[in-house]
């Protein structure tokens, strides 16, 4: 295959991107300076490379434990967990929770074939189980996969003693945690419900 | 900066590509398997590294001069000439052209600072003189820059006793009149033939 399809067909592997878009994408990376196809390539190859999980919080980091799950100024007894990274970084803008984080990697959906068993609620159990774990917020998007993952997710952890909760439902019906504005994910933390 | 922040900043280089898509896109290397982003990097520096502009045509290709301007099975004395490498591909889907072609990459637009020198307009003249080039039809956009890059390129290869032929432009095959646009209307309706 000539070099031309072939990148035009590696651009169309990603999500949202038809071949048309790819190959715009390619014309535009021929035309510019040859730098610039090099240091995005290589900017791929390294984030593959160097970011992994957390060996606690599941979180992508550079180095495990990160740096997160190290800082002793955050609320040692407070874990937020949350389906994706992305999420982490939306809850940490509205800069209102200060405790600890635990990223799923997912929800559980039966219709895309993701069960309970390849999200990391096992490592979620363990944390809570050796550490002084005081509550556990579930911040799952507000959708039937994320209510449904929060139900699952705390009635495995109620046996364990923790206070269990879930974020107010301050962030409209419908929106992607990722994506809700700040004020509304300030006010669903401070009206997290018993669950 | 974080390999995560840095592989973002990258891929929003990509034109239409903003920071929230870049981010998606970047999360998306993360989950997929190891080898993904291996290979989509490589196939845009290979892209890069192996394509090159023909000596002749302009055209994006791996072997200079290329495969088509080599083709003896094809007209010598027509030249197709057209903004973009990609123009060649739509002609060529229309299977009735087969004659050579030329790649000016790009059109003269003052307001974006392209202007005739930035294009492979001297190459162009250099095929004409040298060949015997009966006939120089110029496929250009049929918009401001198209047409005026037209006319500048007609001008410069009149003295040289080429025919120079534009595309016909008028009310694309298929459509109802009702729903032509305006500029198609005016010009199907300037370039009007004897039945």
């Amino acid at each position: 295959m000539d070099p031309l399809q072939r990148c035009v067909a590696q651009l169309a592997r990603f999500p949202g991107v038809g071949e048309r878009t790819a190959t715009r994408l390619a014309y535009w990376l021929l035309r510019a300076p040859p730098a610039v196809a090099e240091e995005i390539a290589a900017s791929m190859v390294e984030l593959r490379r160097d970011i992994a999980e957390c060996e606690s919080c599941c979180d992508l980091v550079t180095s495990s434990p990160c740096s997160r799950c190290l800082d002793d100024s955050r609320e040692a007894g407070m874990i937020c967990v949350v389906e994706q990274p992305q999420d982490i970084l939306a809850i940490e803008r509205g800069g209102v929770f200060r405790g600890h984080y635990h990223v799923l990697h997912g929800s559980i959906s039966p219709l895309d074939g993701v069960g309970p068993e390849q999200l990391r609620i096992g490592p979620l159990l363990t944390r809570v189980e050796k550490n002084e774990v005081l509550e556990v917020i579930l911040a799952t998007d507000p959708d039937v996969e994320g209510d449904t993952t929060a139900l699952y997710v705390a009635r495995l952890l109620q046996p364990l003693g923790v206070r269990v909760t879930r974020l107010a439902h301050g962030i409209p019906v419908g929106t992607e945690i990722e994506y809700a504005d700040k004020l509304s994910l300030a006010r669903a933390l401070q009206n997290r419900r018993e669950m």
